[in-house]
């Protein structure tokens, strides 16, 4: 595969999908061909998967919330990364198998020498070349959340977790950037968007510039 | 758990779901607490999978397909079957992990190495204590699902697949059979609905019997 896959991780409210849409914007401003997506519910039949993982009346036991968030990256990875990958495109996926390392292993307590064979069987040997996880305080993240509330913006059901949940969450986030080094990288989160996406670019330009996507070393 | 498992198998028209509503009904007459249940979609969470299952503008890729129905099985088990077996019902399931083996490996031809760990997930150690295989030409199969379609019976995507499809499909359940002779039992599925009700309750009293579940051996 020719492309670029790059993974923006981290606990809800930790502004994610904002940095993911400027440094999509940045990166077609360099001339790149981009494409972006997230998890869970970027396909047809994901956006019903989704639908489920949200279920009230008979919630997904552990097991089948994390099977049902590896059916959607299954028909995702095949029907929209992969392809994306071999066109040559730069993909910047909002939440990948580190959210599911970090949400159901982490969070849910879920065994990982039981799930990984899954989580392996999900993603089809399409793995992120680069991973930016965005870190901020809990407390912080769900100042954040309860603000989007106010605001209107739907909720999840991972909102409703405890505090504790997500602690969990940020400490296996922080495992896996502990782990992968290489791959993983900490973006600092606190601050304004623009202070953060100085940040994201400083990560994204040699990571780009590395593979020959970016000459030289201009920071836009 | 005190209960009795006994899942019902075979390929789409082999009889199965008739043959145990009619057991059912004569495990009841003999006095004892029967729980009749099926894959996919006996649990609220379960009955959107299956809708989803049969999703045509986004039909699911083979690995998105096993991760649902996985899915539907872990919320099933922990739900509805382990809760049975712990109350001491007898369960009997139209369908389990046997038909996940031969539709999702012998049939899409998934890798089994890279599958049973998801498997084994799912079902949370709930194992069928015997399982009676309905073993019918696919060629006779496909006739009764023909008959099925003129009086008005919804059918399933799987019903659409081809002839080679479903032989593959017959041959896994041949080949599970051999591999657990005890668990797995074949029925012989042809003939008429009395004459398949007699082999079936021929092997249900023995197993019954040495569990202490029914005196005697009349047989009904």
């Amino acid at each position: 595969m020719s492309g670029f896959f790059i993974t923006f991780e981290g606990v809800d409210g930790c502004g994610k999908t904002t940095q993911r849409r400027l440094a999509a914007a940045w990166l077609r401003e360099q001339g790149l061909d981009v494409l972006e997506t997230f998890e869970p519910g970027d396909t047809p039949l994901g956006r019903e998967i989704r639908r489920l993982l949200l279920h009230e009346a008979d919630a997904p036991v552990p097991e089948a919330e994390l099977l049902l968030f590896l059916a959607d990256r299954a028909q995702h990875v095949r029907r929209v990364i992969a392809p994306a990958l071999e066109r040559g495109q730069i993909v910047l996926c909002d939440r990948y198998t580190d959210s599911t390392l970090a949400y159901q292993l982490a969070g849910r307590r879920l065994d990982a020498e039981a799930v990984t064979p899954a989580l392996r069987l999900a993603e089809a040997g399409v793995r992120p070349h680069l991973t930016l996880w965005f870190d901020l305080p809990v407390r912080e993240a769900l100042a954040r959340m309860r603000q989007r509330e106010q605001t209107g913006e739907a909720a999840t059901r991972m909102d409703g977790e405890r505090q504790s949940f997500h602690e969990a969450v940020r400490a296996g986030f922080a495992r896996l950037a502990e782990r992968e080094p290489g791959r993983i990288r900490r973006v600092d989160a606190a601050g304004d968007v623009e202070t953060v996406q100085r940040r994201v670019r400083s990560l994204l330009l040699p990571a780009l510039e590395s593979r020959g996507l970016i000459a030289g070393s201009a920071d836009g």
